[in-house]
């Protein structure tokens, strides 16, 4: 059987399974606000947030191969293109665009037209170190590293913190020799 | 102007901003993990998911106050109708069932149909004390603070802990005269 091409972000999100965006903010702020109680340290918990994101990212890769049609990508710059216009799209309903990329293709950034996690966010004096939005990142770097991309991903601006965007950098370390966990549906 | 009723949860919950049901499953998971974690008293874990669940729900209100149309319910039991049938519906995407009122209509249990924070959860030996739903008990306690009714929220029955469905109790303990903190839309 001819594979089928993948399917837009769009259509992914309209059908699956959602809740409600608003409970899903506040029960991510809860989150944040916990670990702030539980561990005091504005850098811990950016640690914890990421590392919390890895966790969801290794195990959402599955929902977004099996969803999406997406098979292998040919390099990371079509994988940053996936990542921006379907993995975005398919998770949080929401649109993001790459830029910047640098001379050998193995870096670039990504900014968010929109970020449902910081609805109705403010933060305090005391938490301005705080990455509020860094389970994102850590999700994309849990997923690409499923598909055998080692990467760092960074907050380059952040509007909580000041900054006029959301934007992530997504630095590619080394790609692993292929040990693809998924066939390709043939 | 006359009111207009109140919107059936499927509307609402068709009408709101979502995201992927599956992100949220597994943004609470590795929250319940990092609770485990970092806590490491089961009982402590169950403590905190309620307060989690309370925070969200007494912001959480006004949400579903200003999208449902629902003003005043007549009474305690109209009030168990609604989350069963708007609030379930409208946040979660699922339904539920108001059965087993006592006799003085303080006290009912609900039973939800489906749980879309379970998917995928196996607790493992070391977490059997947990009630890992624990923060949807503190949301409608939460909730229901914010329109006058102090009640208590406990769970009957848990799959994860070996039941047939999930069923939560809701008792009236206190219905604080009115202090409506909405007007009425008039």
């Amino acid at each position: 059987m001819a594979p089928t091409g993948p399917r837009s972000g769009d259509a992914i999100f309209a059908s699956v399974e959602r809740v409600n965006a608003e409970l899903f903010t506040l029960t991510y702020g809860a989150t944040v606000r916990q670990l702030l109680t539980d561990l005091e340290e504005v850098e811990e918990v950016n640690k914890q947030l990421d590392q919390m994101g890895y966790n969801i990212g290794i195990r959402l890769i599955d929902e977004f191969l099996a969803k999406s049609n997406v098979s292998r990508c040919v390099d990371f710059k079509e994988t940053a293109d996936v990542i921006a216009k379907v993995g975005f799209k398919m998770f949080l309903g929401i649109n993001a665009t790459v830029t910047n990329w640098d001379a050998d293709g193995t870096c670039c950034n990504i900014i968010l037209e929109d970020n449902p996690l910081v609805d109705f966010v403010e933060l305090p004096d005391t938490c301005q170190g705080l990455y509020y939005c860094n389970i994102l990142s850590g999700v994309i770097r849990g997923a690409l590293e499923m598909v055998s991309m080692k990467t760092e991903v960074t907050w380059l601006r952040d509007m909580l913190r000041g900054d006029d965007a959301y934007e992530l950098q997504v630095k590619l370390l080394k790609q692993v020799p292929e040990e693809y966990p998924y066939k390709d549906d043939e």
